[in-house]
């Protein structure tokens, strides 16, 4: 992984296990810290314990994104919302899933929340933008409906500190630089590209649960993270085709066909006791293949 | 605490926080393994992982009693039960609790179950025996509806293995005394008496959520074990009074007059970093106080 100190971003894997829990792996759930705010991927039960013992801030939830109805994926957000209520939360909180979320999500929501959830259901064709990023849907394979979410940061300019440093540039300039693309230092006029040189936005890439397949791939392309499903060793490969999981070797073959930077594999089945081995298998096909662990933080 | 290795029981503290979870303190549950089976009282959010971490069994699960319908205490029902829907159960599972319960537990049962689930409704009156163990239940003074439990292990008989070497009873004649009253050895007849002392049961309490009260007093009279919602420090009685929860010292005080053996403070709010604090409070006046940890584990 690498980590660039002034990002706002930061990527928590909450729950590394799936299905049934074990002491060392908490259910599904993926956190993104961004500018502030929380988005969670996935909420399986003991989500908000997990973002208190990682870090991760319960309150600042903004938005939950379900890539299917499996109780092992939603089971949380029953007792992260009594928390957020015993809070006295106010601000509205969002969650998308796919058709069958509202039923699911409000069986589970006991009682009246002094602050608005709005459960929305969606598919492939979901996106959802600002003007900082682009969180958008694409269809998995699983053996229920099922979606994977891409987040795609926007493109932006990284100031040269030194550069501006030197022109005099400070304080409230830079913002009014980058609102009005030039300024005016003494005579001289300043350009916003004379400071800064484009970045270009991180995506990063969820399947949730799934079979590996063109449509993961085809969202995954050039993707600075893909978080996979990685149920399986490869020696397994038929349970996983039975249960439309993938093997870590499925989703190393994935990743490197679809170019991505780094590859977390994450929904690790209980009965391997040696996350070590199953790195191993997926690094023997793609180098940058990581296991994920609980409170696994990824700096992107 | 005291530990008679002989005994058939182990209790352990699942979770010691109460209403929102922490890094350090799940949400309540408390389990009793008693002769291989496993009788929970609450089930709050992460109860199954718990029971993973600290060894107790969880397919091993008999029976459920809540002490009342606050979500922090049983919403670990659901992923509990999902995960022995996942290992194929097939004996039934019985849930105890107030008025309401059927409703409660129901919206978070998703789908069907490959075994019987059986939701009893229950008040002060209950009580439930079979040939080792009464439990039965009391009311309690919460903001809602809520009962504490009694587990009142029969009186039994212990072997003096010492004077049994020495009359030459071993293997199964020790099940044909117990059954029959009195065996022959040779042309001896040996009485129970002759080899057994008399073994009182033992008394648990758990009191759930509740304000101190003549009830819990009276419930608890000569246990060897309460234990005692103990939410607060005396410095926010008033807090306690307002949410209908105690103090660690009025618990202590409770345990006191009620003469337990054993008084273990559990549902501590999060406010408190300090649990020796706490302790120290509750054992200036009741000195075999303890404030439970998660996992913490009582021999009886």
């Amino acid at each position: 992984m690498y980590c660039i100190s002034y990002s706002m971003m930061k990527i928590v894997i909450l729950g590394s296990g799936g299905a049934v829990p074990s002491p060392a792996r908490s259910l599904p759930s993926i956190g993104i810290r961004y500018f502030g705010e929380v988005y969670l991927f996935d909420c399986g039960e003991g989500t908000q314990r997990q973002m208190m013992i990682h870090g991760m801030s319960y309150s600042r939830v903004k938005m939950i994104f379900l890539t299917h109805l499996h109780a092992d994926h939603f089971l949380g957000i029953a007792g992260l919302m009594q928390t957020l209520k015993m809070n006295e939360r106010k601000e509205p909180l969002f969650i998308f899933g796919p058709a069958g979320t509202e039923r699911c999500v409000s069986s589970i929501l006991m009682g009246a929340y002094p602050f608005q959830i709005c459960i929305k259901e969606i598919d492939e064709n979901f996106s959802l933008k600002n003007e900082k990023f682009k969180i958008s849907a694409f269809k998995t394979s699983h053996n229920v409906r099922s979606i994977g979410y891409v987040f795609q940061e926007n493109d932006s300019r990284n100031f040269n500190k030194a550069k501006a440093d030197r022109l005099g540039i400070k304080g409230s300039m830079f913002r009014k630089l980058e609102r009005e693309g030039e300024i005016a230092i003494g005579k001289k006029k300043v350009k916003l590209e004379d400071v800064t040189k484009p970045k270009k936005g991180m995506k990063l890439v969820y399947s949730g649960d799934t079979l590996p397949c063109k449509e993961v791939l085809l969202a995954s392309k050039g993707a600075d993270l893909l978080i996979h499903d990685g149920t399986f060793s490869e020696q397994h490969r038929e349970d996983a085709a039975n249960k439309m999981h993938s093997t870590v070797s499925q989703a190393a073959e994935l990743a490197k066909k679809a170019r991505v930077k780094n590859l977390v594999l994450v929904h690790l089945s209980n009965r391997y006791k040696d996350a070590a081995m199953l790195e191993k298998e997926a690094k023997k096909i793609f180098k940058n293949s990581k296991v994920a662990f609980d409170g696994m933080e990824i700096c992107v």
